[in-house]
């Protein structure tokens, strides 16, 4: 199955930005993000790191797609996330809806660095 | 944040593998691959797409990591199955333990060809 997967490793992040350290921040994004590239969520599941020295660690989610997935991880305590969206063409070239999620995703978290991959799946 | 990111695109796997079609026994393969490589789960989710025209089609799930996660979406009507290891290195190198999981994953398709990358992130 062709498809495409896109990744960025984002540095330099906005501090305070809600999705770096709550869960309801982060599914929310993620949703929007999906909804916004007009990608089909199946499931999903999200996960909050418990707090280390009192201090926010990350979260940590996945949105199952009938293309395939999309998936955030962050740590705050180093202004970093990942991102993975994955798409698969079976009914067609998902790759511009791909690279919309991405951009959703980047642009709410601001950061001052993006690294950026592109690899072609299947 | 630093990390290791193992892609495996599987074709020609073993018709009949209960996990081309069958929710529970991809999911008992995930948490297996997992557990034998020494990553720890902190969530899952697994879904199955409806049959179309009498034929099973595929399933698809991720487990979210400590790590980050691992992700398989399976393509039962042309014998193909995508493998996603992502790990980070936050409490020392995982690369060996991403790459137990893979091969884990691998031996349960018994596939023909796989086309594998790797990808360093962070």
């Amino acid at each position: 199955m062709q498809g495409l997967h896109l990744t960025a490793d984002l540095s330099g992040c906005r501090r305070g930005t809600p999705a770096l350290t709550e869960i309801d921040a982060l599914r929310a994004l993620c949703l929007q993000a999906v909804a916004t590239a007009g990608l089909q969520p199946v499931g999903e599941r999200f996960h909050a790191f418990p707090p280390e020295n009192g201090e926010p660690r990350g979260v940590t989610g996945v949105v199952l797609l009938s293309e395939s997935h999309l998936a955030v991880h962050t740590w705050p305590e180093l202004d970093a996330v990942t991102l993975d969206v994955y798409v698969c063409h079976r009914r067609g070239d998902n790759s511009a809806r791909a690279e919309a999620a991405v951009e959703v995703l980047i642009a709410a978290f601001a950061p001052a660095h993006a690294a950026r991959h592109r690899l072609a799946r299947g």
